[in-house]
C-alpha cells in the first residue's frame, strides 16, 4: 500500500487526512491529546482499528503533555477523557484508552517517573499499532479461505487500509484472497452522508490495482439479486457478545437485502472490537452526527431550510443474519455466544 | 400548492426545472416534441406520472410540428420515438403516448385536417392533465385511510406534487390525512443519487407547512426499527399485474427493511401505472443512468478517476412486502392479480 493512515514522526503524530481524499492527499500533524481527540471527532481518521490506534498514541501524548503540567494527573484524566468522548459507539477507542492507562498506572506504582512513563506509552502505542498491522494480515489470512473465487465482493463504508493501521480488516480479507491467487472484483457501497465507499475505500483499491465498481447504496440490494456478488464482508466498531454487530449505518439494511438473496455475508474485525461486556447489540451506543453531513454534499447545501435531519453514524445488524465473524484469532461461527468468547480469551500471541 | 409541476401557458409547455430545486425555483420552456424529449431525458421534469402529463404535451407538439412538415407522419413517428425511448421504466410514459397516438389516429380516419388534430391533441394534454391530479386526490381519499394518526409516514423518492400534475400520489395520501385531520410528520428518505428526497420531497412539504425530517437513505432501517414510523408510502413507476412494484432504486431494501420491523409498506399510484401486460417484475425493464450521477455530487468530483459505476434507477419491490396498492380507484389488496384486474377494467369517471 501507497499511504500511511497514522505514523509517528519527528516527535508527533501525523494522520492522512481522510476528508479530503480523494481530491487531495494531505497529512495533519497532531502534538497533543487535545489535538488528537478533535482529529478524532472531525473524522480526520476514522475506522475503529484506526481510532485505536490513533486514541493510543492520544494517550502517549497526554502522557507527555503530563510531564510538563503542575496536576499531572488531572491533565493526563482530562485527555483521557476528552478522548473517550471523542467516537462513543467504536469500543476499539475504549480498549485503547483502558491499555494505556493500565500500563501507566503500573508502571507509576512501580516508581517510573513522569518522563519514563511518557516514553513507555509511546513505545506502547506503537506496538499497538504493529499489531493492529499483524491483526488485519491474520484476518486476511483467516477470510481468504471464505471469499468464492471469481466473484464480486461486496463491501460498505471503508474497512481497509484507511480504517486501519494498514492492509485492512474487510478489505484486507480481499487482499489476501487476492495474494492467494483468487479472481475478486470489489462493489463498493458509495456509503452516505460521509461517502466512505466513493472516496476511501475507492481510492485505497485503485492504488493496489484492483478494480472496483462504485453504487449508491440504495443500489446494492439490486446488485445482491444479481447474481454478481459471491459474498458481502464489512467490518465493525463494536460486536456484541451475541454476534450482534454495530457497523457504519447501512450495514443492517445490507445484511437484509444479503439474506434475501442467498448470499453470505461476513464480518471481519480484531478481537479487541468484541465488546464482552455488551451482551447484546442493545447495549451498544449508537453516536448521531450533526445534520450538515446530510444537507450539504461537497459543500453545497442540498436540502432545504427548515428541514430536521436524522442521522445515526451506527446501526447494529443481528447476528442472526451474519454467516461468519472472521478474527485475527480465527473464524467464529454461529452460536457466537461460544465461538467470539472463546477466541477472546486465547492467548495472545506477541506483546499484548 | 405554491407551484406548478407543468402548465401550458403562451403556446409552450412550462417546466419547473426539477434540477435547480432547492437552490433555485426555475422554470424551463418547451416548444416541440425533441425538446420535450430531452427534457424528460434530462430529468427537468420526473415522477411517473409527471413524465405522463409532460408526454402527451409532447405529442401534442409533435402533432403540431408535423403540421408544417413536408413528411407528417414520419415527423411525427419519430418524435414519439424519441419521446418513447427517453425514460424506458415508467409506463406512464407510454400510456400517454399510445392514448394520444390513438386519438390522431382516429380523427384522422375521421377526415380531420391536420390543424384540427394539432389542436385537439393539445386538448387531449389537458385532459390528460385534468384527470392526474383528479387521480392523486382520489388517491390520497383512499390512502388517508390507511395511514395510522400521530406517527411517522417514511417515505422514499418524491411521489409528490413534483412527480404529477399536482398534490401527489405518496404525498397526496399525506396531505389527505392531514385534511382529514390526522396529525402526520413525514420522514423522507435523501434517495441517492439524485436526492429527490432532500431536494424536492422536503421542498415541497415545507412550501405546505407540513413537518419534515431527512435521512440518508441507509438509515431508513434504523428509524423503522426506532418504532417512530407507523407506514411506509412510496409511488411507482410500473406495477405488473401480480403487484410486483417498479420504483426508484432504494424501494426495495425499504420494503426489506419494513418487513423486518413490521412495518406496513404501502405503494400510491394512478391506474395507469398499473400495466397488465407485464406478467411480474421481470418483464418490467429497468433504466441505467450515467456514472456521472454517483462520481459526482453538487458539480463536485467525490469518486477517484478510473471506478466503475453500477447506477440502476429503479428497482423491483415483489408484491408480498406490499400491504396494499393504493390507486385513484380504490385501494388493490392480496392477491394483486385479482385486485389490480378488477380495478383496472372498472370503468373510468370523467373524459378518459
Amino acid at each position: 500500500m501507497g499511504f500511511r493512515t497514522l505514523e509517528w514522526r519527528d516527535g508527533a503524530l501525523w494522520l492522512l487526512d481522510q476528508r479530503k481524499l480523494p481530491a487531495s492527499v494531505e497529512e495533519v500533524r497532531v502534538h497533543s491529546a487535545a489535538e488528537t481527540a478533535r482529529a478524532i471527532r472531525e473524522m480526520v481518521v476514522r475506522g475503529a482499528p484506526a481510532i485505536g490506534c490513533t486514541a493510543a498514541y492520544g494517550v502517549a501524548l497526554a502522557a507527555r503533555d503530563a510531564v510538563r503540567s503542575s496536576d499531572p494527573e488531572r491533565t493526563f484524566a482530562a485527555a483521557v477523557e476528552e478522548l473517550r468522548a471523542a467516537r462513543p459507539t467504536a469500543v476499539n477507542l475504549r480498549w485503547a484508552l483502558e491499555r494505556l492507562a493500565t500500563k501507566r498506572a503500573d508502571l507509576l506504582r512501580a516508581g517510573a517517573s513522569a518522563e519514563r512513563v511518557a516514553d513507555a506509552l509511546l513505545e506502547e502505542a506503537h506496538a499497538v499499532l504493529a499489531e493492529d498491522l499483524a491483526a488485519c494480515r491474520a484476518i486476511g489470512k483467516h477470510g481468504a479461505q471464505l471469499v468464492p473465487d471469481g466473484q464480486g465482493i461486496l463491501t460498505h463504508c471503508n474497512a481497509g487500509g484507511l480504517a486501519t493501521a494498514g492492509y485492512g480488516t474487510a478489505l484486507g480479507v480481499v487482499r489476501a484472497a487476492i495474494e492467494s491467487g483468487k479472481k475478486c472484483v470489489v462493489y463498493a457501497d458509495e456509503t452516505r452522508p460521509w461517502l466512505q465507499g466513493a472516496r476511501l475505500t475507492a481510492w485505497e483499491l485503485l492504488q493496489d490495482g484492483i478494480p472496483v465498481t462504485v453504487l449508491p447504496d440504495v443500489a446494492a440490494a439490486s446488485l445482491l439479486g444479481s447474481g454478481r456478488v459471491g459474498c458481502v464482508v464489512v467490518g465493525a466498531d463494536r460486536i456484541a457478545r451475541n454476534g450482534d454487530t454495530a457497523n457504519k449505518v447501512g450495514t443492517y439494511p445490507l445484511a437484509l437485502a444479503a439474506e434475501a438473496a442467498g448470499v453470505p455475508f461476513f464480518v471481519a474485525a480484531p478481537i479487541s472490537t468484541v465488546d464482552l461486556r455488551a451482551a447484546n447489540g442493545r447495549e451498544i451506543p449508537i453516536e448521531e452526527r450533526g445534520a450538515d453531513e446530510v444537507t450539504h454534499v461537497a459543500g453545497s447545501r442540498v436540502a432545504p431550510h427548515g428541514v430536521n435531519v436524522f442521522n445515526p453514524s451506527f446501526d447494529v445488524t443481528p447476528a442472526r443474519l451474519i454467516a461468519a465473524i472472521v478474527t485475527d484469532r480465527g473464524v467464529a461461527r454461529p452460536p457466537y455466544e461460544e465461538s467470539l468468547e472463546a477466541l477472546s480469551l486465547t492467548g495472545r500471541g506477541g506483546g499484548g
